[in-house]
């Protein structure tokens, strides 16, 4: 990583607070704009996997572009991020990612403060956010693998595809799914719905790490 | 190939899995958010056409990504792959095709075994699988040959399309054609109707190869 | 070229015949599916940006992808095609045009031979077929001399615009417009406007030709 | 740069010309074609995402492509353009926007000239402005330093994003904010909204620079 600490986590927390203001702003904005909730998730959707691209182009190389705890944890696990810089990176997000969805509310003149009504809960949910999540880190480490400089477009096409196949519409990020929480919009989520979210998100990204870990590994010769 | 048999299966199952999760299950959400049966293809549509993308790329070093049985054909055919290999690709092709039908249905929390019930038969539905599966295979032997590095994009973007301008709706893949056939859903078709699919698709998909194998060939001195 | 001209010149009829058929074939499907106008503009821009990316890259190698008269007139005029393959060009692409619209009647299950009779004519749709035909000769002529390996991607993006910004929904192409008139769908226009709308895209295209000419010249060192 | 200043004026003039016909032609399209307003930003989004990406392509090795007064301003405060270059970009850019406007009314058979009473004006909105040029100038920074050959797709996303999460649909330019004010069209705005607008763009532009001039300075050893 070329960049000092202090760097790494304004631009965690820069990425964090930028991709949650896209997803509950364009949520706002859409939900707005038309009754049909099919456009919606649409003017949700295409705004969302746009950003991710723009996003993790633009901060990768500073910190590594990870927006997400789960990710981050999984970096953590790999040893390929030290646990001071790992916790710092979580917090960033933390902090981002609510500051993102303040700054939504505040260009759309909403109230400032909000908690979401929105239930989301079930065993279709958390399946959906364990897939969701999965998919995920299993697309970045894939892409860390062979094409690294196409991570950018892979996870922003994939979000893409996963708000629509995911019956949850995909957080797969226990600090966007916290700033979502606070916002009492199309994007929300209710709080006490949070952590059976947290829970098969982090799950979902310890599978994909385990699956990985086999898949991408270099075949022995005997096995040929 | 670099990877073993074993990751090779394991790619082609799981990749096939994710496509069929994303077909249909992207087909339920759109399909519940709105009433515009325009829109609802459009959801469809751009999730399929990006998981093909990432897909494509992340899972293409291991096995090729195939995910489909007319693919994998042509490349036995034209003997880039063995017959045993071959024969495995399509065993993984329609577990995992039908894998992710169940997967979809679970996560939307709909009955999890289910038997389409959307007629899709006549010359027109016919003619387009032949289309559809022509295009396919043809766009990627021109990538092969030209642009290796662009198949994920140019499969992507293909599917696409040809949601759109075939009647059908381009299945253009046996393993997702019979995957599709036990769901219920938008994305369904009953089973009667799969024999005559899957033909037009193994037919347009060799018409494919014979064109490809005159328009590629390397032109002779002569010739010029 | 590395390709012997009768390959050339299946490329061209093949390329304008899928590009043609998913022009109407889509127009069509998305009309079918939704009563919202707006709808089904999308549903047939999408489509023909996407297929124009696939056909560009993969079909470029083999004869340029011209798929378009107004296009093999620049290059001819550019001494970059002799006479004889450009005549050869313009009559594959009339060819393999009016193949599509057929093709995309059959697989809908339509009348095969139809004529449109949809108005287009007047000052703004002549201006904006001038506009949409100098974009497209401008946008290529651009790439070939700054970025030939992007052309697939600014055609298909520069079309996707075209759609929406001219009034006229950026035909762009005598060989596309020809096609479009035995169709009486969507994407049909009257046989009798279809004189005005090729001397304007040829105008629209000899005009690109002429200020790409001066633009894109290496400037003399005086001019420092 | 290679061009020479005649050059250079006339392809940033050609630019945002281009630019500005696709946001109000498509505006004009959209509004007339759909009743759905999230629709019509979704027609007035695509075309302009997607003609970004084509003209700072093609564009970009002549001029810069900055088709922008706010990124012109902070190319000329990081001396990276001199103050009469780009005073003469400046006066471009807004005789181009201006002629964009007039050629998409002419195109849509509209009176050429019209005054827009579109209110846009509150906090929200300045605040929006003021994000939305943050995010476009620290896109293009960001992009300059890591990634330049991306700049044209990161631009093209940023405004698809920008579009949806802030309020007032991310003008981001004050060229293109003043051909958008003799529109009285979806696209429009008052004339008397201006100068807050205006104000907005260039602060969130400045504040984009301090931040990237910061976040992508090269780290001291010391830091490490």
């Amino acid at each position: 990583m070329a960049a000092d600490l202090s760097r790494r986590i304004v631009a965690e927390a820069l990425g964090t607070a930028m991709l949650v203001a896209t997803v509950v702003g364009s949520g706002i904005m859409a939900d707005r704009l038309t009754d049909d909730v099919g456009l919606t998730l649409l003017g949700n959707t295409l705004p969302t996997g746009a950003i991710l691209v723009v996003l993790i182009t633009i901060l990768g190389p500073i910190s590594g572009a990870h927006f997400n705890p789960a990710v981050t944890l999984v970096f953590a696990l790999r040893r390929e991020i030290n646990a001071t810089a790992a916790l710092a990176y979580v917090i960033a997000q933390l902090v981002g990612g609510v500051a993102g969805t303040l700054l939504a509310h505040a260009m759309f003149e909403l109230p400032i403060l909000q908690i979401s009504q929105t239930v989301r809960t079930g065993n279709g949910q958390w399946l959906a956010e364990l897939v969701a999540a999965f998919g995920l880190v299993f697309t970045i480490l894939a892409g860390l693998r062979f094409r690294s400089d196409a991570i950018p477009w892979l996870v922003g096409l994939y979000i893409t595809a996963a708000y629509w196949f995911t019956a949850s519409t995909s957080f797969a990020n226990p600090a966007v799914a916290i700033a979502r929480a606070v916002s009492n919009t199309f994007a929300g989520i209710r709080p006490v719905d949070l952590p059976a979210f947290v829970v098969a998100e982090l799950l979902g990204a310890l599978l994909a790490m385990a699956l990985a870990g086999w898949l991408f590994s270099e075949p022995k010769p005997s096995d040929r």
